[in-house]
């Protein structure tokens, strides 16, 4: 794995000579996540799994961005949120430095609900534009499997994790130290009969901001999880290796 | 100091309680910087100098934007572009977010040259539409000055550093890890008559990267240059809060 | 159901007086749908469901939009296509005018896969800003559930139709007079291992547009399936009524 | 005449197969028309207008485009508007396909006044762009001629027709079904001394939407507007085929 | 009258102070007139009508603008082309100032063809955002009835004229040491059989640039001209004055 | 010195055919410029510097832009403002004009403060495209030397002149017909500590608009200033003459 950020110009003129490198972009968020994680969760985890894929496949791994789409939890103090238009526009010109380059591929990995729609757009953009380097958004494939397993606590809502058991524990796995065991506290928003069939704000509908029960979270899981995450994004990516005639 | 980051939303929401926070912005890029600086270098020493802000003012530090507007450096590989509309609505929409969540004034500590006129251009739009909070983008006040005082190598051009001495004093100081002093190459680009007077790609000019001579470069200097420009920095920020009044 | 195209003014007058009500927009495509089916068979089946659906609810049905995202299929003649911007644009504007006029709710019924990212960000973009009449974007719920049931023939790949069996009985219940039977021929196109991990063009991937059996279509099978999309969307609906405190 | 919605993409492969083809756009609008025409009058005109046209050139009839830019009907329920940049996209967007399908020239039958500018917008954008296949807007050529023929009532103001005689008429022909005759009102709306100098909504105006006297309409008037206007549309188009060198 | 340029802003506060004046903008171009006539004719010959209405209205007399849309003429050396999208901006900035400083209408001289679709577009969009102020653009009325008056020589084409006996008329009472009387020469280029009926380039259907005959040109006859437009401006802009409730 | 808009397109064919000319663009604003100055005060001097410029060089001089982005004026009656966009529009769309017709280099002589981030944003964006013509932007160069030297009353703060002593030299020098010395008076404003610092509006700092004292003024000294500010302008373009390979 290359670290981009830790390079320099001749070391990625050697990686580029050696043929097309793959590159892997963390998009994060800074949005709320309980009283007992970090704003930067999404972050965090993205790298972390970012980190894990670009060491799978010998790729360069990006700077991560560490804000991204979330307006609807602008409502909780500490909420940064780009727009839309702002997120498309980051992948968008990062993948146009990166085609002109000569790379072979760019994987994001998205940490962050609202990150998903302008992610797909920009690559869907650049397709349709005719890009040469295509543009591979994963969302943190397995991840929902991966819940089932080590899950104690019920979801939230079928797939929904938000400060819950599992966000807390990937990042008692990546970052203890910014995790606030003594704040740990379950709630079960009631959410609307709609939830997740159109775009709605998370705000309104907790108080504290956790969307499910963090207490039974170990770093163990969060250890797991993102193990499952790294190797289902990995087999996704191998697929569109297979694609573009480069495995 | 509170570091977003890896604050809570709790946390911002006792921040915000006590009065409107000041808000600190490292604004990076991620570009060459020679054969022995990494890629990140803006961004690394944007970001200690907005720490070395954010703890003089007591002040809310934001994360890093590890991305900037390079594009007259394209052709040295490893280095990846914004534009300018994208850098200026990045600033946009952290600015907005900030207005509305109350803050008193957002600082930009801007650490690559190519960001400087959209970082203004977000700025005087912002101004111009009536905004309630102000955004004050800082290009390193003082550095030039201590700049006279440390270097023993000379300029390449007044006021130029790029991967020369007091840049890579800085990274000696912030980061020696990823300093390479085995690569330490001076180089003295011959540098067109109207050098700075309109904008021009810098890749042609040399063939290292580098602008000056990194051989005299020590983390004491780097230290020193830090140290000035946060005080220079402290100095103009005291001026914009005498300015809304609030000191 | 009113239908808004052969209603007045008047009669619009006197829908709007008894309380606000609900729209229903199809929204279709002009995309090849291999040598049997027509050009618009995605904005048909689009207006069938969407006429169904405001039947179910005593909604106003919108006339339909009869082209799409269709970049991908751009390659067999008779395809024209919008762009993504476009797409979200007209969703946009509808919805800001029925907002103003005072309905409760606006239910895209989309025919069209390229169209599901610039619907979701039409609709997204509206709640950002703060709508009050919410957009719901449906997919044919259901599809893929009563195509396990009703096909006789194998999917092309999970939950993808095109031409095959499904669309080709959903056209004879709708509007036999431009199915070609004689015409009726079936390709299983090999699908690149990475098919719906990331945006791909259509065209390059068979010889006939079709992907599936057409064979084994009939009009009880296509009358089957609105009926259970029907049903399903309605239920939809339903869910977003009770969110909206309107049931 | 080959209408494109019910074409397959082999009909249309053929189709280009034996030369560039003529493409003809309907491009209406949804607003009102009184308490007596539907409110998609504009829609159903231009397609009836376009359909003749399209038959006397062998040419390709598109889909219609159902909505405008009607924003000076809005107070009138029912009503439903594109924004100018919208209409303007939608019939760029539909150029470009067709100029890249190989397409000679594409024909925009506009039914709507408020369209006339931004289908004239795009038709300009093209050409200063260096387009191949151009766009030639027609605005019902001929019918004041006809209008001064065959009307019994009198103008509303000259060239102004909007749900008179002249439209009645028309609908009479195309559709009989959705005009109510029982609903026939004339209306002579004081019209302010600068009527059609520079753009204002036309709501204020009057009570009914009206704009004239339908009470003399008929749908052989009706017929004889259509053919009169197709005859004159055939003659402009003949004028931009000489001007090509394609006749 | 008042010339805006010349006056200080505590004259514009005076005016002011006695109720919203009407201003009156010249919008010109830069674009080839023939080998006779300077590149900046229709800014002069719109500055000069401009200047009869603002004294026949007593009105604000702006600062004209000397570029417009004329992609059409690139080809001719010397003239310079803004795109239709500036136009509009400039239109839509200018009145968006004097609307905020309490005028009561602009009235925009245009008096190159090509700004015509943009400056109505500005004064639609502005008109459909609920303006306080309208804008009124005025295209030369009356040219043509005046034209035949006066013209001894035929017209190039009904109602065009450039750099011939109309124009060549204005300049010589405008500006007759801008005017090469020894280059006139007559020109009658043939035009393709759809002339004005679609965006179509000048430049490639003349030799000289010429449309029409100069050599009967007189000074006389320009200032019959400019005061024929002037008091038929002053027509309109009288009906839009009491369309507004000002007179 | 060829003057641009007296000139007949077929004088530019033979300025065009003897090598790629310079050109000179004057772009000033219509802002307050005190009780004694007109509005178009920076229009009037960057033209005049232009014309210097133009002479000194034997180069092609533009008509000038008589608006800017002036929104810290706005307050003042008779100040009409571009917005950034919209200056940074007209600039990049002359620009793009002048590199196809073959021109050198274009010079934008700058008069306005407003002006200069977007007009360096135009160039900028020109510059990371890859145009051939470079676009100089020049900010009167030597302007506060030769104030150090000329001026005897106090600046208002370093560098800072708005109806001055400098501007109303100057004026004194262009257009004494326009300046009325009856209203001369000094004002020093207060300014905000951090002045100069971020942008700020001008209006609400003084009472007259004035920033200094104009009754030192003389023509004498304006055309000092002018004659020196020119030759500095000619010696930057001479730099950028020579880095093109052009001297």
């Amino acid at each position: 794995m290359i670290e981009l950020s830790s390079s320099t110009w001749t070391d990625m003129r050697d990686v580029l000579a050696s043929g097309p490198p793959l590159a892997v972009l963390p998009f994060g968020a800074l949005e709320q996540h309980g009283p007992h994680l970090p704003l930067d969760t999404d972050t965090r985890q993205a790298e972390a799994i970012a980190r894990g894929i670009a060491s799978g496949l010998d790729a360069v791994l990006l700077p991560s961005i560490e804000y991204g789409n979330t307006w609807g939890n602008a409502a909780f103090p500490g909420t940064v949120s780009l727009s839309v238009d702002t997120v498309a526009a980051i992948c968008g010109d990062i993948a146009a430095s990166l085609d002109a380059a000569g790379f072979a591929l760019l994987v994001v990995v998205n940490g962050d609900y609202g990150n998903r729609l302008p992610l797909q757009l920009a690559a869907e953009k650049r397709a349709a534009a005719g890009e040469r380097m295509p543009v591979l958004v994963l969302d943190y494939p397995g991840l929902v499997d991966i819940g089932d397993q080590v899950k104690e606590s019920p979801w939230a809502a079928p797939g929904l994790c938000h400060a819950d058991e599992l966000e807390t524990s990937m990042m008692l796995a990546i970052s203890p130290a910014t995790v606030h065991p003594e704040r740990f506290v379950a709630e079960y928003p009631g959410l609307p009969p709609d939830f997740g069939q159109r775009p709605q704000a998370l705000a309104p509908l907790g108080e504290t901001g956790v969307f499910g029960d963090p207490r039974a979270a170990t770093a163990a899981k969060g250890e797991q999880i993102i193990a499952h995450v790294v190797t289902q994004s990995l087999a996704a990516i191998e697929r569109t290796l297979r694609s573009l005639g480069l495995r």
